[in-house]
């Protein structure tokens, strides 16, 4: 048996999240569909997390077990002529026999994408969350550093309590401006930085952890809450302090550490 | 009666094209319906050009006169408010009675878009043409400058001839290779400039004018046909000559200058 770990990325926006379900279309179907297409097998794969409906990524890592002899990059190049167009596979290699693409994890990249200009983007309509009320982006990336470090990080994790822990470790936060295109790419006269994005990079994440940070930086950016309530939210351990669920739509996953 | 200018951007996938056709889906049926809902008149739109079905537009130019009294900047919120979210109007103002945004037209640029790296982009995947064989950006460029200036263009038009003539006017063109996103908000590794545009500015375009050059540009890029080649097409006016039409979903009308 070999050992096969592949990078993802896919538009989440028709996938009702990463995980099999019934009657519904996931990726895992998706792509476990195409390995038994390529390789005759019925194989298990295994992400680095579950993304829910409507997330994105960029670079989802997976690894499955495999009979097949095929090389790596031929594996690869195989399934994403048979995937459909809104998964594609970046990068295929043979791993370990013990490598394991969830338990593994040493640190994940997520990144929130807001879309704030006066008029909406139709071209990334399904890849941001779209704000019309200006956002004001230094004060949320000062507001988000007191979340930087080891806590308990309950305050932003969707039904707590969990069968563990909520602790976890933000190794990097920040929220930038810029411009959605590169100048060069697309002239639309208007554009001088609409785009937000919030990172965040940590060991690992509760349910809907950055979707709540989000939701509560926005409530910063916009001047509802002062900065200093981020600090607050995040003592009191509790859910209904923090802002709501910001929408899937403007959620990547953007890189897995091993 | 007021004429009123709009500046629209329309993400072209869903749209059987600009005008109207019965049983279609069309962005000028969509944009007078709106109108219509709006301000309770039947108004006839007028645009800087039609585009072809699955093409986009970051910046046409439509008019259309109305009894309305409302501001041009009412106009466009509203409009926004009720469009669906694949057309958004970007700016709205009211011009003088004999403006027409066909016949006033001067000068139009169109940019198609090819993604050309080694996988594929589920981000851009409806906004550019994928090439997987490697196109030599700096060849096509050197090739497309004898398009520059007053030439017929019959070489490139479709279902020549036409009712007028073929002569046209490029005042600008260019092929370039970048990013496909700026390293800040897209850190996927491996896109080192996977992105090409062709531009073509013009004072009018012939049908399928830009499509067609990008198909002869890109059998130039491939290495299929010699630099020196474009101007022996130009020269033979004989449509058979040029390349391919290449596909819609990488054009877009960037912007139209009266």
């Amino acid at each position: 048996m070999r050992n096969v770990k592949l990078v993802l990325a896919y538009d989440g926006t028709d996938f009702s999240g990463w995980q099999t379900q019934p009657g519904r279309r996931t990726v895992q179907e998706t792509l476990e569909q195409a390995i038994r297409q390529l390789t005759g097998e019925d194989v298990r794969t295994m992400a680095s997390g579950r993304t829910d409906a409507g997330v994105h990524a960029l670079g989802q890592v997976v690894n499955f077990h495999t009979q097949s002899t095929l090389p790596a990059e031929t594996v690869a190049r195989a399934l994403n002529a048979t995937l459909p167009d809104d998964i594609v596979v970046h990068g295929a290699s043979e791993v370990a026999d013990s490598f394991n693409a969830n338990f593994d994890v040493r640190r994940k990249l997520y990144r929130y994408v807001m879309h704030n200009g006066p008029v909406a983007d139709v071209f990334l309509r399904r890849f941001s969350h779209r704000l019309r009320v200006r956002l004001d982006a230094a004060t949320m990336h000062r507001a988000a550093q007191c979340l930087g470090g080891r806590h308990d990080f309950q305050s932003f994790e969707t039904d707590w309590p969990n069968r563990s822990s909520s602790v976890r470790t933000i190794t990097h936060i920040s929220v930038d401006r810029g411009s959605a295109w590169p100048a060069q790419v697309s002239p639309c006269s208007g554009d001088s930085g609409d785009l937000l994005w919030l990172d965040v990079e940590a060991d690992g994440f509760l349910y809907n952890m950055v979707r709540a940070i989000a939701g509560t930086l926005i409530n910063v950016g916009r001047g509802f809450w002062p900065e200093e309530r981020v600090r607050a939210i995040l003592e009191v351990r509790d859910r209904r302090q923090a802002g709501p669920t910001a929408p899937a739509k403007g959620l990547f996953l953007v890189r897995v550490e091993y």
